[in-house]
């Protein structure tokens, strides 16, 4: 076994988009394994939208970063966790990492049929995102008609399929590209999708849910909030889970001018954070594995190949490049 | 009896604060009682600020305007009205109306030691948009701190005095004057308030609420609804009831630059519309006709004499010259 780990240390507060520059890979020894802890392999890192924003103020310089990851224990002094297991864990951006238990690191449940991916979006944070936006937050009632931005990522593809799965009367997304919006449409179940480059989202989504709109996922905020506002029927529900477009603009973006409809429609605008729900996750599991296993719905990921490409995976997210989850895979 | 009554018409449509020429008092012959319908004489009227918004579009010029209205049957042909009961229902504007049961019109309930105006404030539509916002929107919980803007208006000072009945453990309101803020202290129970016209609504709340609030009750949008969210503690709920400030401005008001804080405080943002809450009258009139009886609530309000003055009455309402509900009273 190797002696050393690689890690990513952010070294500079970004502005704006995050640069090759705001970041170091570091060798290290690896550390001894103290008893309640064990040593992980990493086999795959999440990079994802919040990480942006814990970049700017939350996250300590010079030190590895966080993030959702999975690997094998190689060595073990946690009595939860055998030589072997597969973790589930948050020590990311590095290629091996110190775990314990006791700090929320988890051996996952073996289930036939279930991607290992799939724990790092459709049944981990990325997922557990959509089941609370839709089924606690908005309370997605059947036929109702939703509606997605960033429908193409991580979390957006959940919510689609997720919407479908509830028995949505129909499903729209937005994205960033032309080829995203037929990857919506032809593989993810989308009834339709387009692409917010091509004119207003008010006008594009008026044709696209010409009967309006019930649900609003919003991940973006900005002028997609404006629209879906505008789209919205009486007694309509916006799920804000997060504002990606947010992240890398030095300036605040312009809130909807249409807020006050949000009187006069009755709406119900309202945000949450996946880590205030994290009790959901068996309920989740619970729901959703049937629906992996039988083929009902898709693990939409991108993956980057080696832990060398993390940085520009990250950036490569940020601007929107992946599909579906990004994904970097440290092991083979 | 007289033969003719009097009505204000609206004649043109208002831009920006209606003025005494939007408007015509007209007399005509009082109209015939016809089967299912009774005679009214109005004893009072109420303007309200959804009034200044009907006026844009939606009601029709040269016809009597609508409005919350008490008045006595003078000649039923309606089974369910009586001569001398009195009745509640919405042709406003009007010394004389006819009415039916069959299209909202409502007898009274007497209750001993019930002024007959609470039935235009605290148990009419006014003190409804305080129950509903307070109980059914934000929820309120016992030791929770409330924030409402434009408290000294109807609605307001309805809310503070509901919230304290509710168990707030801080009611903190905003007002335009510092007679009205003082009324806010004094006579209304409020812990405390401020005139927004000493400072930027985030500072003066901060220090009216230093350990920020739970709940918020906007009236007015704008730069309250800004210094709201910036106050608000994680899983606030905002209960949006109409923004006055805004029915009289042409261009819509500079909506929140922190709105994106709805996320990260996982608050809750709900608009609603009294009219949509109608179902909850009864509920609400059980819950304060023994506290109005017991003299634990106050019906505050400014009342204009002379149906003459109601558009001068409508005009102050408007601009804040009124404490508590607006009413213009027709007969002594």
């Amino acid at each position: 076994m190797t002696s050393t780990f690689h890690a990513v240390h952010q070294i500079a507060r970004p502005h704006g988009l995050p640069t090759a520059a705001d970041f170091a890979f570091v060798e290290e020894p690896l550390p001894a394994v103290a008893p309640g802890t064990a040593l992980v392999e990493n086999i795959l890192l999440s990079v994802d939208p919040y990480m942006r924003e814990a970049m700017d103020a939350e996250w300590e310089l010079n030190t590895p970063l966080e993030g959702r990851s999975l690997g094998r224990v190689v060595e073990s002094r946690d009595p939860a966790l055998a030589v072997g297991d597969l973790v589930f864990h948050r020590a990311g951006w590095r290629t091996h990492a110190l775990v314990s238990t006791a700090e929320g690191a988890r051996a996952l449940p073996r289930h036939e049929g279930v991607p290992l991916s799939a724990w790092l979006g459709l049944l981990g944070g990325t997922g557990l995102s959509a089941y609370v936006g839709l089924a606690k937050v908005a309370r997605l009632r059947a036929g109702e008609t939703v509606f997605v931005s960033a429908a193409a990522g991580g979390v957006g593809s959940a919510v689609g399929q997720l919407a479908r799965l509830m028995g949505a009367g129909r499903v729209v997304g937005s994205a960033g590209s032309a080829a995203k919006v037929r990857h919506l449409v032809d593989d993810l179940g989308f009834d339709a999708a387009f692409d917010y480059h091509d004119g207003p989202v008010a006008g594009q989504l008026a044709t696209a849910a010409p009967d309006g709109i019930d649900v609003y996922f919003d991940n973006v905020g900005g002028d997609h909030l404006e629209g879906a506002i505008a789209a919205m029927r009486p007694h309509g529900r916006i799920a804000w889970c997060g504002a990606v477009a947010q992240y890398n603009s030095t300036e605040p973006p312009p809130a909807p001018r249409n807020l006050y409809d949000v009187v006069e429609k009755s709406i119900r605008l309202e945000g949450f954070l996946v880590r205030n729900n994290r009790h959901l996750q068996g309920e989740w599991e619970d729901f959703l594995v049937p629906h992996i296993r039988a083929g009902r719905v898709v693990q939409d990921e991108t993956v980057v190949d080696g832990f060398e490409g993390i940085v520009e995976a990250f950036r490569g997210m940020l601007q929107g490049r992946n599909t579906g989850k990004m994904l970097v895979r440290v092991t083979p």
